[in-house]
C-alpha cells in the first residue's frame, strides 16, 4: 500500500523513520507492506536518502491513484485543510498529528470520509504517542462519560515541575526550556494554555459525542503561576497542574484550561516533566488514565504510523463516527463550584480579620512569608468568590488558584 | 441484537446492569439495540426482574440463532470451554473476562472465531475496566514492544499498599483485605501470584505476537514480604509493589511474578490500592502507561460490555489475530541481570566483612534493626546471587527483593 507523507518537519520525518525501522512487524499488522511514495516539502532535501521521493506539488499525490493514505504532517490550518479534504474527497484516508485542523475541522472531515468511505483519523494530535482518541472511541464505549481532565501540553508540565522541585520562577525555567528546544521562542501556544484548550476541546467531542469548540473555552496559562504559589502547594501537599478538563454537571457541561491545585495523591499529580496524562471517568468504569509522552519526534509519529495501520486494515470501511456537528453549549465557569487558595498581601491579622467577615467558612494557611494572608475558601462559584474578593476592597489579591478534589 | 449472558455471578449480573443503565448510548455505539435475550445459571433467581430470561440448558443458547454474542461471565476452565468454543464453531461472538480461560486456550479460541468469520475479545481478562488488550491489539501497532510490566492483581496490592503506609505484616492485612470481602477466603490465587501469572501471559502473547504460556512464567507471590522489608523500601525512596513483567533482551525474553522494589519516581510506583496500572515500553513511542480499577462489578463488566459493542459493530469480520499458537521460549530466571535488596541476620560488622569479600561491590544500606546487615548488590544474575549468598554459609538471609530500575 502507498503512503504519502506531507510535510518533513519533526513529526514527518519521525512517520517515515518509524515506517522503515520497524517494517516488517508493520507489514505484518496492517497485513500488507506500506510504502511511502511521496513526501510533500516545499524545501530541498538533496542529502536525503529519500530524495527522489519529494514533492512539491500536492496534485502529483491526490491525483495518483496508487496513493491509499496520507500522512498530514504540516501542522497549522492552511494549506492542511485544503490537501486533507481533497484527499479525502478522491476516498484516500488522511491520518493527521495536527490538532489545530481536528479542533476547527474535526466533525465536518469526519464526515466527508465517511461519504467518501475512507478515514480520518488522528489519534497524534493528543498526547502525542499515548492512545487516548482509540480508546474513547473504541474501548470506553459502555460508559458515559462524565469527565474528562488531563496534563496535556508537556511544555508547560515540564516548567511547573522546575518551578517545584528547583524553587524557581516561570521566568527562569522558561529560559531554560526554550534553551532546552521544550519550548518554542515565542512560547505563547503552550504557556497560554492555548495548545491544551485545542486538545481538551478534541477529547470533549469524542467522550460526549458533540462539537465542543475550542473557542468556548476559558483558557488560562501559567504565566502568573508564582514560586511561592509552589510552596503553599507542597506545603499543603499539593501540586500545581496545567489542567484541561471537561466535564458534566447537573446544570450543564463545564470546560476550561487553567493551573489547579491537587492532592498529591490524585493520579494526575506524579505525573512530571514532559509526560502528559488524561484521566477519565465513567458512569460504570471508574476513574482511567492514560500515561506517556505526549510530545517529541518517535513517540508522536508512533501513533501517526499506528493510524495508518488501521487506515490500511479498514480500507474503504469507516471507524470513526462519534463527533456530530451539533456545537454543545458550555456553561460559563462563572458558575461552577470550586474551593479557592487565595493569597492577599497585607497585615496578616487586618486581613484574616475582614476575610472571615466576608467569607465566613475559610481554612487558614499557614503563612510561608510575612505580610501575605493566605487561605482556602470553601466551595463556591467563581463568581460568588469574585465578588467577596471585591469586598476587601484595597487589599492586593497575589493569586488565586482553583483547587481539585 | 441478541446477547447470551453466561453465568449470573459478579461480573455477569454487572453485565446486565451496563447494558440496562447506559442502553441509549450503547444502542448508538453499537448502531443497534443490544437485548439480553438469556441469562444462563444453574441457580434460581425466582425474585430477579429478569427471571424469564433465566435457562440453564446451554443448547437452548446454542442453537437460538437470533443469538449474536455470548458473553461468558463463569470463570474456571470447565464447563466455560466447552461452551464458549460450542459458540464459536457456530458463528457467534464470544467475549470473555475468563483469564484462565484466555490464558490457557487463547490461540486455540481466536483460531475458531476466526474459521467462523466472528470474533473472539477478552478485554476484560486482565486490569478490569483498564483498556489494555485493545491499545496492545490496535493501538500500539506501530511499535515493536520490549517490555510490558503491571501491577495485574488489585488484592496484593491493597495489601502492600496497606503493609506500607499503616506499617502492619502481611498475615494482619490479608485478614482486614479477607473481611473487607477484596481477599478470597482461600486466597492463595491472588497472594502466590497465580492470577497476575494468568495475565501477564495474556499481555505478553499479544505483545510480542506469539504463545508465552503461564506455566512457563516463574511465579513468586508476596507472602514472604515482611513489613521490615516495607520500612527499608521506604528509608531508600523504594516502595514495594508485585510486578508482572515479560521484556525481550539481548539473549531472550524474560518473564516473571514477583515482589519488587521500584524507586518511588517510577510512574508504577503510585498506583495504589486495589488499582492496576500496566507500563509499555515500546521502540518508537517510550513508556506508555495505562491505569483504572483492575477488578470489581461495574468496571470488569464495562469492558465485558465494551467488547460486546465490538463484537456488534463487527459482526461476521474477526478483528483480533496476532496470537500465534507458536508457544515463546521464556529464558531461565536465573541468567537475568538484575540489582537485588538483600537483607541477612547477625552481627552486622562480621556480616559486612565477609559480604564485602563474597560480593566486592555492594552498597550498604543503614540497618533499621539491631543484629542485621542489609545491602543492595550489583547488576548480576540471580544465579550468581544465589551462589554467593550460598558461600555465606550460615548467615540467614531474612530477604532477597530484586529492585527494579
Amino acid at each position: 500500500m502507498k503512503i504519502a507523507v506531507l510535510g518533513y518537519g519533526t513529526v514527518g520525518s519521525g512517520v517515515v523513520e518509524v515506517l522503515m525501522t520497524n517494517a516488517e512487524s508493520i507489514a505484518k499488522k496492517a497485513a500488507t507492506p506500506l510504502d511511502v511514495k511521496y513526501i510533500l516539502d516545499l524545501r530541498d532535501f538533496d542529502e536525503s536518502p529519500f530524495k527522489e521521493k519529494f514533492v512539491k506539488d500536492i496534485n502529483l499525490i491526490l491525483n495518483d491513484e496508487e496513493v491509499d493514505i496520507i500522512a498530514e504532517a504540516m501542522g497549522g490550518i492552511h494549506p492542511a485543510y485544503d490537501f486533507v479534504r481533497g484527499a479525502l474527497e478522491k476516498g484516500k484516508s488522511v491520518v493527521t498529528s495536527n490538532k489545530e485542523l481536528v479542533a476547527a475541522y474535526g466533525p465536518e472531515l469526519l464526515e466527508i470520509a465517511k461519504e467518501n468511505h475512507c478515514n480520518f483519523l488522528f489519534e497524534a494530535s493528543v498526547g502525542g504517542g499515548i492512545p487516548i482518541i482509540r480508546p474513547l472511541n473504541s474501548a470506553l464505549t459502555a460508559d458515559e462519560i462524565y469527565e474528562i481532565t488531563g496534563i496535556l501540553n508537556g511544555t508547560t508540565n515540564f516548567i511547573l515541575t522546575k518551578m517545584k522541585v528547583e524553587g524557581r520562577t516561570f521566568e527562569d525555567v522558561l529560559k531554560e526550556a526554550q534553551e532546552l528546544g521544550y519550548a518554542e521562542k515565542n512560547p505563547e501556544a503552550d504557556v497560554e494554555g492555548h495548545d491544551a484548550c485545542r486538545k481538551i476541546a478534541i477529547l470533549a467531542s469524542l467522550a460526549l459525542g458533540e462539537y465542543v469548540d475550542y473557542k468556548d473555552i476559558d483558557t488560562q496559562g501559567i504565566t502568573k503561576i508564582k514560586k511561592e504559589d509552589m510552596e503553599y502547594a507542597s506545603h499543603m501537599g499539593y501540586s500545581i497542574k496545567l489542567l484541561a478538563s471537561c466535564k458534566r454537571e447537573a446544570e450543564g457541561i463545564y470546560a476550561s484550561v487553567k493551573p489547579m491545585m491537587i492532592p498529591n495523591h490524585h493520579p494526575l499529580a506524579p505525573v512530571s516533566d514532559v509526560f502528559n496524562a488524561v484521566l477519565v471517568k465513567g458512569n460504570m468504569v471508574g476513574d482511567v488514565m492514560f500515561y506517556g509522552r505526549g510530545a517529541g519526534k518517535l513517540p508522536t509519529a508512533s501513533a501517526v504510523v499506528a493510524d495508518i495501520i488501521d487506515a490500511a486494515k479498514h480500507k474503504d470501511t469507516n471507524i470513526m463516527c462519534f463527533w456530530s456537528r451539533e456545537k454543545l453549549e458550555i456553561q460559563s465557569n462563572e458558575n461552577e463550584h470550586a474551593q479557592y487558595f487565595v493569597r492577599l498581601k497585607g497585615d496578616p491579622i487586618y486581613i484574616k480579620a475582614i476575610v472571615e467577615e466576608v467569607f465566613k467558612d475559610t481554612q487558614s494557611v499557614a503563612a510561608l512569608a510575612p505580610n501575605e494572608y493566605a487561605f482556602i475558601t470553601a466551595c463556591e462559584t467563581l463568581k460568588s468568590l469574585q465578588e467577596k474578593l471585591g469586598q476587601l476592597k484595597d487589599v492586593e489579591v497575589m493569586s488565586k488558584i482553583c483547587i481539585k478534589k
